[in-house]
Formats: structure tokens, C-alpha cells, sequence
């Protein structure tokens, strides 16, 4: 089975959750784009967004709300807190949850942002998870930036099938 | 100040959780007994129990239980999970959560045990940790027996003023 | 001495070892293909293939079969157990014995499989690493499929004798 | 169930596998009369020694020796390479390998050295582990000299059974 | 505020620190062309250079000359010892220092070399980080070529301001 | 040769360095008397003290005076930051620098402890560990108080030639 067909055989929809980690989102002092833009583009391509929320930057609300959306969500996916702020901690508060990093999601999103912004793509530590509950889950963390969810977006659109049904086998 | 003295000035009471991690008693299959002798001792002593659960042997929902108890409480004790059997997460769950980990408390512990059960101490990883949340709590992990947990509610009832204490300099 | 000049001094050939990490090949319930097109295409370069084993996606299998080819191989060649699912062990096993991560190889094979496959690229967590025993060797961690060994193995090609030089330096 | 009723009911034999690792020992340069005297008292107990080695303090040679034992042997006691001269390396080694270490092990045993030759307890970084292959096993990591290794045996001729017992559960 | 403007908004010099990290370099035997080189290039742009050391490939004397510079520069760029060579350590000298690695730095500095010398740019572990000392500072790991270096400056150059800033937030 | 014995041909003097670590007494706020005491103790012994800094509880502050007390000592003694307090930071710092940590000197100095203060012994993460430069050195990271320091220094007498005797085989 060619890697073409591979995909088109694999299931087509996911129950994912969105968790805007923000200090400025969560006080209400911001709309939060780019979390509606992750929601609206997952949506329009039939999957179900079960989970949302706002959270400041801290490390235990972070924990917290990847493990309630990850009772429900098959694919949970965070934006903010993925910088180097001296607040920015979304990487050091989920790392210890994950059984497998995906290392290769972080290169490829780099790799896409310099593509499209250059080397100021050095500036984002995203990177992805396979966490292992009763079932496999996936977790993104993204950039809070708009352009950049838009970049990781393409990647996650193209392969969360695909990493989910990995992850399951 | 002397040691007694600096004790004596320590504030008297605490906010306790208590969360017994056991697929058995999670089921309802069996009384929780080392979870009541736990929040009767600490009560005795005027402290107030404002957080008590009960979960499966399960990473996630341990560390779940574990943040919202540190919602409420200052000091959190679990127990169960800390043996060798295939099932025994709690040390695993908790430790990347510790700011500092406290290995005296398990060596101490373990000491205690040894005096009382001999070389089986050996069996039990006990441990404790201080996590930095707004305010400075500390996690002590505990076996699952109620001798077990007798022996560690000891050094417990002598020194969570004064960890906490410490830990909020 | 240009780049050039220096890869053209480095010796040219080098004894190697392929270990393939399959459940279903170690079971013979599949031709080992990608173990096969390793060693066909580094013998075609001059290289002496001196050890070859195939081993299933199990920790303390993988790690002896990488040791015994150690004792006789200047480069191991793993194929199999990088990716996400369940039985995927190789990389976790391998890692603990690395003196030296080559980061940049995992890196380096994802960029040639993101212009080959596009982002499925991610999926895979190969890597690469020094080992320090009497001598320095190398040890490749790649995917099993067929696609993928060819990828990785035009890297290999160049850069074996140019790593294995600098790491006896 | 006591706590003595509990040990009464557990299985009363087990098949070790003793590795000695020294320089010397293993170019012959002296008896190796720590692995002897290990065979010899479980032996006496009833247990049934399966494998047998000794190897120099290399860190390849090491994991492939407690690989070769785990093949045959439910506890494997390692002698030597546990102090703090340069070429100590077994604990590096075997620590990766082991999927819950027991901590209270190494306390244990200083404890008891404590007792018997005072402050030089410090001197050994003496630990034991759980790994878990098909069945879960326990390694043993002990001094290389006659009297520490003494003082190791009666903890191990009193819980390897109970401790093999609970990481089956 | 886009991007572009983001950047020209920033402030525009910086005090910075070179560190030549080579055996052969702190005996005198060869000239330090990639210290100077950095130098050069970073004063022409009007930052200031605070610190310069050349220090042997040892350990504690990388730690010492970066702790050093940190007293006085904003930005410390070593070169040398990023390799894989018996004697290359100033990665693992450094990382433990490193509050938020920023791994998208390495990648972008490979993903360039590899553009340039192709698969050769598996070679280097090159990496930076940030270090929160009372304010926070960033420091990059460079190899040792002069080539290899004037890739990496070509980053340096345009996002060290961009680091600096987002690293004080 | 007996244990006895074989302390009686160790080497009967070394060079040590204190390092006092306290943000109050590196502003002149109170006389450093653990440090004093070390010094003292040490003398009377017939050691030659080579090294004395106060620094307060910085990480990077920490690390430089242990590396510069390394240049001129074999034995270094830091008093200080081993607490649970918000600024305690000392074995953060210099845990990375360690070759082997010799755990059991926090063991046997809390064992200690215990029977002198009792169960406040949990609260000081004391250890120690060896730092191989050209030669090999142990560090010895006690706490703060005057109490602690001399208990801690019962070890340190009988055991800092015999440690170092054995770092360097
Ligand atoms: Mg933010
Ligand atoms: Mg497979
Ligand atoms: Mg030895
Ligand atoms: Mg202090």
C-alpha cells in the first residue's frame, strides 16, 4: 500500500480540543484569533471541537487543562506559551506528559516558518507528543502568533489522521 | 532562636488534601482505610481537610487530583502507588511536578520502616516534593498500607509546619 | 585543506553491521527488504558487512543486538522501531548508550523526507549517535520502511566515514 | 494478611545470576571470592544459580552480561564497580535499564555498613532496579568487597522473593 | 505591529562576548581566525565587544570563561568544541546552564550548512540558550570552522536583538 | 590489608575550600561562622586551607567559586542553600558538574541528623559528589546552620582522605 493510499484509508475525522494559554487571553484583555482560527479551519474539515479554554501561563492550570480535554479530545492542540518569556512555560509543563516527543514536528514547523519569516523562526520551541492514556493522544503546542498557528496548522490539518492511527497500532 | 523554639513559633494549622491512589478502592471494591486514618489524625490536631479523593493507578488522573487539591490545600498527601508492581505510577506521576524534591523524607521514612519492619523498608519508594505554585505546598507520596502510612504520618505530623514554612521563605 | 580535499583523505571503507527491529520480520513473517537494500548497497561501495541481525521491537533485545554488532562493526545500522506506535522502542532503547547525540542527522533526514513526502516527515524520530567504547563508533537509528532506508542511507554513504574519522579524533 | 503471613506464602526459590565486574577478576589476576561466596549462600537457601560471569568495568561488557542473565535468572547481583574511582561504571551502566529503581535498596545497605564499619558507607553508590522484559526481574548492584557483599545478602536473602513477587503483580 | 516593524523597533547594539573553546588555540599554536572574525563582524554593526578568552576544551574552563562573560555581556557566542571528537564538550559544559534551550537555533544553523556543504552539516551539534541570571542573556554554541561560523552569524547577526528582547519580557 | 588499615595509609592532609553561600552574609549582614568553623575544624586536622569566598544564592555565582576554589583545592566545602526556601539553590547548581554523586553522604549525614534533631532531618537535600579536572576532586554541599555544618563534619573528617584516595584510582 502506497503512502497515498495509506492516508486515504485512515479515518477522516477527530474530536480535538483547543487550550489558548495566555496571561492577557485568560484576563479577558484580548480576543483570542488564534485560538477561533485553530477551531473554525479544524471544523471546516468535519472535525469536532470538544474542548476550549483560556489559561494564564502557569505551569499547573497548563497541566491541568490538557488532562480534561484530554478525557474528551482525541487531538489536543495548545497555542502560547512556547517562547522565550520569562512567563512562557508550555513546553516544560507538558514534556513530562509525553511517552513519545515527535521532535520532527517542531523541525518541520521551523523549518516552514523560515520558509516564510526567515530566521526569526529560531525564536519558537513548539514541538509535539504522543501521550498514552487508556487510548494514544496527540498533543501540539504551538506559537501564540496567528501567522505561526497558521503555519503548524498545514502540518496538523495534513497529519493528525495520520499520527493518531500511528500512535493506536 | 533554638530549634524548639523556631518550631514552637511555626503557624499551627494547615490545609490538607488527601488522595489515595488504588484501582481497588477506586472501584468501591475496598474501604479506604489508610485515606480516613490520614485525614482523622490530621484533623486531631485542629488541621482542616479540604480535598479528598479517590483515583486508579492511573498517571493522568493522579496528577489531575493532585493539581486541584493544590487548589484548596497546602500540604498533599497520596497514598498508594509507590511500590514496584507493574501498576505503581505515583512516584512517576508527581516527581516532574516537584520543584525541589525532598529524598530526605523517603530515606527517613524508609529508616523508620526499617526499625519497625525490617529490611522489607526496601520495597517502598516513598518520597515527598515542594511544588511552586503561587504559594509554596508541598506533596508527600505515600504508600498504600495503613503501617506504612502510620509510620510516614509521623514524621508528617512533627514537620509539615515547618517544611512549609521553610518553603515559603 | 578545503572540505573537499578533507573527505577525500578520510579512508574509505569501514565495517558494518545491520540490525533490523521487526516484530513481524523477526517471526520470518516478512522479507527483511530494507535490511537487505542496506547491506547490498554499502557492500556495492567497498564496505564489509560483518554482522546482521533481526530482532523484535523489544528494549533488551534491540540493546544486545547493537552490542554484539558493536564488537565487530565500526557502524550499526538499526532499521525499524523509530516511529509512534506502541511497540516503537529502538530510539528509547539506543539513546541511554549514546556517548554523543548527532542531532543534526535526525534533522538532516527529516528535511530530505519533507522534500520526498511533505510533512508526514514528522512521523519519524530517527536519530544518531556516538558510542565511546575502546574505539568511537556510530550507530544509525532508522525507520523501517523502504523509502525511508533509502533517504537515510544516502546520508549515511556521504558522511560514515567522515563521522566515524572525527569521532576517533 | 500480616506482614509475616505474607512473606510465609511467597514463593521460596528463585534462579539468580551472579556477574562479577573487575578488572582483575576478569584477567584472572585474582580469585573472585565476592561471586563465590554469593553463589554459595543462596545456593545453600535452596536457589538455583543460573548464570555466571565476569566481566571488566566497561560499560558495553556490563549491559551485555545482565542481557545474557535476564535470559535465564529472575535476580541478577552484580559485584563491583559501584564506588567512585574512575573506572566505577557500573552503576551508569545498569541504571538505564531499569524501569523503577529501588532507591531504598541503596539506603538500606549504607545503613546497615553504617553500622558496621561506620562513616565509610559513604563510599558505595550500591542501588538495585526493577526491569521489566517479558517478566519483571530485579538487579542487584553490590560492592565488590567480601564484606560489603555480606552485608547485601542478608537484605537480598530476606526480599528478593517478595520483592520479585510484588513486581509480578 | 507586523513583524518587520517589530524587529526595527528593537534596540540596536548589544555588549557581547567571544569564547574560543580549542586546545590548539589556547596553547597559541594557531591563530584564533574565527574569534576574530566574530568580532569584527559584530563591531562593524556597532555592538560592543565586552569579553574575549580562549580557553582550553576542558569542562570547568568553559563553564568559568562563560560565567565570566555573563558579568559583562549581553550575548556570549562561543566557537569550537561542538563536534564529535573525544575532546568536543562544550555543548554538554553548557546546556545544564541553559534555562530554555533554543533548539530552532541548531536546526536553522544545519538546515543552512546543509545548503552549503550538504549532509556534512550532520557533523554539528551547534545549539544556544537562554540563561536567567538577574536579567536574561543568551548564549550560542558555534563550531569551530570559520566557514561554520560565518553561517551561523548570519543568524546571529539578525535575531540576537530579537532574542534579547523577548527573552526580557 | 584491613579496612583499618587501609585508612591508616591514606594520605593525612589535603588542601580545602570553603564556600559560604548566603545572600545575608555576603552583604556583611552576619559573621559566617559555619564557615569559620569548617576552617577551624579543618586546620586543627594539620589541612591547609586554600580557598574562602562568601557568595549569595546565585546559581552562576555558586558555580564560578566552586571552579575557581577547584583550581587550588582537593576537598570543597560549600555551607549553605541545601534548604527548601525559594533561594536555596546550591545543589541545582552544582549537581550538573558532578561526575558521580556520592549519595550516601546525604544518606549518613541525615541518619545523622535524625538522631540528633529527629525527624527535622527531611528538610536539608545535603550531598556531595566527585568533579573529575585534571584530577579528581569531591565536593561536599552542606547546609547553612552551625548545627548541621558540625555534624556534617564528623563525615568529612574521617572520610575526605579516603574518598579522594579512591577518586583517583
Ligand atoms: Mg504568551
Ligand atoms: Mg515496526
Ligand atoms: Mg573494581
Ligand atoms: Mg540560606
Amino acid at each position: 500500500m502506497s503512502h497515498e493510499e495509506h492516508k486515504a484509508k485512515a479515518p477522516k475525522k477527530f474530536k480535538f480540543a483547543v487550550i489558548t494559554v495566555s496571561d492577557t487571553a485568560s484576563l479577558g484583555k484580548r480576543e483570542d484569533l488564534s485560538g477561533y482560527y485553530i477551531i473554525e479551519e479544524l471544523r471546516k474539515e468535519g472535525n469536532d471541537n470538544v474542548y476550549y479554554a483560556v489559561v494564564p501561563d502557569e505551569k499547573l492550570k497548563i497541566i491541568k487543562a490538557v488532562i480534561e480535554a484530554l478525557e474528551k479530545a482525541d487531538v489536543v492542540i495548545t497555542t502560547g506559551g512556547t517562547g522565550i518569556t520569562r512567563r512562557d512555560i508550555t513546553i516544560e509543563a507538558l514534556r513530562p506528559l509525553f511517552d513519545k516527543e515527535l521532535v520532527g514536528f517542531g523541525e518541520i514547523f521551523r523549518l516552514k516558518s523560515y520558509e516564510e519569516v526567515g530566521t526569526a523562526a529560531v525564536l519558537s520551541r513548539a514541538t509535539a507528543g504522543i501521550i498514552r492514556d487508556k487510548e494514544s493522544k496527540v498533543v501540539f503546542c504551538l506559537p501564540g502568533s496567528l501567522n505561526a498557528v497558521k503555519t503548524a496548522l498545514e502540518i496538523i490539518k495534513r497529519e493528525a489522521y495520520h499520527i493518531l492511527k500511528h500512535a493506536r497500532e
